[in-house]
């Protein structure tokens, strides 16, 4: 990117954005660390740490000096189309910055914490009744928020916009209520089928030995640990600490060896993705993942089109067998891959398999689009969650426990665009790799064999390397060919469910 | 610490103070991090975000805000003895943040960058002629930096000061003195005399279990877990991340049962004396270690006074056969405690012995004396170091690797001031100790139970919770009852060694 003035405005606008990047690699580091190995009693000043550095990144994102660069250089017209972009990115976060007081951004973050911990109180007592007046005020802040950029058409318009940029709730709904129609017959068939051999899932498995498996295959997918590592934390994540520090983290059951292997090569796929953007772009507003649905098409992509489908176990069980051979003694390599695509309607969306996990996603965006419109009322919430499980998924909480509080997201944070991508992950995981099985005729033989080289090298070419290049819509109809389309994922589901069930 | 004006200028100079103590915690982070686990390809980037933060701290420190609040407190004369002292730390830090000019700064950090650069290539090809135009600047730029603080007597004063603050070249001269000259007779006698038997140190050690028996020591020692851990590093360290978040580090040698016990009970003096600080001093500029000499003295205290005595072995002996049952089999608890004390002369400071460090540090301070006074020139430097190595030690390097070159210190920062904190650490050790023993009648007894409580609990009290109230002489004075005296760590090292190698 040579800047084509010569007056330093483009230099100073990338010496910024890397000031900025690089307190956002700190404030990532402070994060990791207090996830993996902060002292008990260190937590009240961490958190201060945190604030303070986050109040430090929002001063530079929202100088008024760099506010003038961005207003200098998007007055000219003759950026080439990656600068424009570049900028185009660059404004879209300072208006995100800038837009809302700091009275309203501390009034949201003190409200969010005082019901935050109410939750973690309310949720063990099945109280959503306590709970009722925190989501009231949740909801009356997030259509506060929203009313700062009136640009959107709807509040609900605004939040898919902040994590999947260019998404609308039109074309959200519409995918998932096709998807809705297809996966609810699925789901009832493979129900109704018998169900495969899991029990040995869960035998004793040395963690030491599942720790080594797991950062096996995460290399051989191609993570690289030079600019990397994994470390063990409560919930497994991916963090970007620096231009070349991308970590992962993941954690273990001895006695559940999918948890580790599947949460490992799940955070994998988000960190081929960031590993895989071109280093030109490093440090400036498009070196990074460009949505919440792309990054999550590459976790899901990696964990499921390759980790349980029938080519990988064919390069891996003999691996498996080896690594725990007193505990896998009496398997075959098809009962491994079965067990690992068992499917089953149930109540927890963090525990739900692959084919049922889009229904729980589903039914919350459902539910949030219907609260952010004003069609319901929090205090019918928990009704309207058992009675969207029954008709989504079949099955009905027992409580409020299991029901409407079971996730922190609307209790720690706003109401709106906390769940979608996680569905639009999928859609999109199936329809990338439909488009890599086009490129690459020997893929299925090449995964058999172990061999995720040219996977891995056609997904960095054209997904990775262009970082937020261009908008995820565009970077689909790139990658693809087509705009974003159900077709492929029900085609991969219904393949992979419809062979293992015997229902179609 | 309450206010005695209701004002607000004490409470924003606490909340100047905490910040400034958070971003020094953050970048207690970045250098932690960067010595445990940053993978190898984010070492530059890493070196950004730590300068990028380093100028922020700095613009804070410098902040003519903060300037005005220190200069309206300090007009006042109602403060409590705390608050002034307080006040006068924080003046002292502010001077020495705010007298340099940026452009001395960024020249002086430039320029040791490239003679550290030139040092790891010469270094090997024992080439300190290359050197000598570096040292040549360095010393030119230490000498301006001092010059800067006139109020100093001498630039050695002045460095001195920086690390020890109050303490002059004349006390420091005088005490080495008194030192070497008692040294050098004994390390004679304790030369001519027969070695006892080290073999069995040096035996394969697993590194985990070696892991392990220095945590649980490090625990007895009163080491709080909860507020800390250790974690491997090329170099041992401890560093302080937050008000509660003290770390230590070590480094394992399989073949060395020493190297990982003796560098863990070091580093865990350090941390006692961090985490012993009150909790209302912490986030404020007297929260934390009040001069390395002092801190030393706590390193030195339960790494050598401690760990390497009688008392320590009865108690400890049994543990560590239990831990290496074969490794010891053939050991007596009078051969490990030999084995740990043995001493010979030497070439290189960081392998010396308890009893000829101080040599190494002696000659090092001499030399720095020298070259800033103008008595010594940098060319002369290497011969300069020969020649003092043979009067104080009775040995010659062959070359210049292990004799001029040995240290990064001149080579990767400024000359003086560097060094001889670790030799009044040595005889603030043994004044410190002595005094304890006064206090503690049944300290030789309890130790032999491997009862750290009493000492850590007196020392606690008396050395680590002021830490930064009274400036170190004054500790000294009020702990000991006397000023800074050689005489108990001579009577310590004579009685020691005079035993185990049957020499006075």
């Amino acid at each position: 990117m040579t800047p084509p003035h010569a007056d330093g405005t483009w230099d100073a606008l990338c010496a910024h954005w890397q000031t900025l990047s690089d307190l956002g690699g700190i404030g990532a580091l402070l994060g990791w660390d207090q996830s993996t190995f902060l002292p008990a009693a260190a937590a009240e000043g961490r958190a201060r740490q945190m604030a303070l550095l986050s109040g430090i990144r929002h001063a530079r994102m929202t100088d008024a000096e760099y506010g003038r660069l961005l207003d200098t250089a998007q007055a000219r017209s003759d950026w080439t189309p990656v600068q424009a972009r570049t900028l185009a990115v660059a404004r879209r976060d300072f208006e995100e910055a800038t837009r809302f007081p700091a009275a309203f951004v501390q009034a949201f973050s003190q409200h969010t914490g005082e019901s935050y911990s109410a939750w973690v109180q309310a949720r063990p007592q099945n109280d959503f009744a306590r709970m009722v007046p925190y989501l009231d005020k949740t909801l009356d802040l997030s259509l506060q928020a929203a009313a700062y950029f009136p640009e959107f058409a709807s509040p609900m318009d605004y939040f898919i916009d902040q994590s999947d940029e260019g998404m609308t709730a039109a074309v959200v709904d519409r995918v998932f209520a096709e998807l809705r129609d297809a996966l609810v017959p699925l789901v009832d068939a493979v129900a109704q089928a018998p169900a495969p051999r899991t029990d040995f899932l869960f035998r004793a498995y040395p963690v030491e030995t599942q720790l080594r498996v797991g950062q096996d295959i995460a290399r051989a997918y191609g993570y690289d640990v030079t600019r990397g590592r994994q470390d063990l934390t409560a919930h497994p994540f991916m963090t970007r600490l620096g231009d070349q520090d991308v970590r992962i983290t993941t954690r273990v059951k001895e006695r559940d060896v999918s948890e580790a292997l599947y949460s490992t090569l799940h955070e994998t796929g988000h960190a081929l993705y960031e590993q895989g953007v071109a280093p030109e772009l490093l440090g400036t507003p498009l070196g990074g993942g460009v949505s919440a649905g792309v990054h999550e098409s590459q976790s899901r992509l990696w964990e499921n089109l390759v980790g349980r489908s029938r080519a990988f176990w064919t390069a891996f069980f003999p691996t498996l067998r080896d690594a725990f051979p007193e505990q896998l003694a009496d398997v075959t390599e098809d009962e491994m891959y079965a067990a690992v695509n068992a499917a089953q309607r149930s109540l927890i969306r963090t525990d739900a398999d692959e084919l049922t996990y889009n229904l729980h996603v589903i039914t919350r965006y459902e539910l949030e689009r219907e609260l952010l419109a004003g069609r319901l009322a929090v205090h019918d919430l928990a009704d309207a969650w058992h009675a969207a499980y029954a008709a989504n998924l079949g099955v009905r909480a027992p409580d409020d426990i299991d029901g409407v509080l079971q996730d922190v997201h609307w209790y720690g944070g706003g109401i709106g665009g906390a769940f979608q991508g996680y569905t639009l992950g999928n859609v999109l995981s199936a329809q990338f790799y439909a488009a890599a099985q086009r490129d690459l005729p020997g893929l299925e033989s090449d995964l058999s064999r172990g061999d995720f080289a040219g996977l891995h090298g056609w997904l960095r070419e054209h997904v990775y390397a262009p970082g937020g290049t261009y908008p995820p819509a565009e970077l689909v109809e790139r990658v693809t060919g087509e705009p974003m389309t159900v077709a492929p994922y029900l085609t991969y589901l219904r393949g992979k469910y419809g062979a293992l069930y015997g229902v179609k």
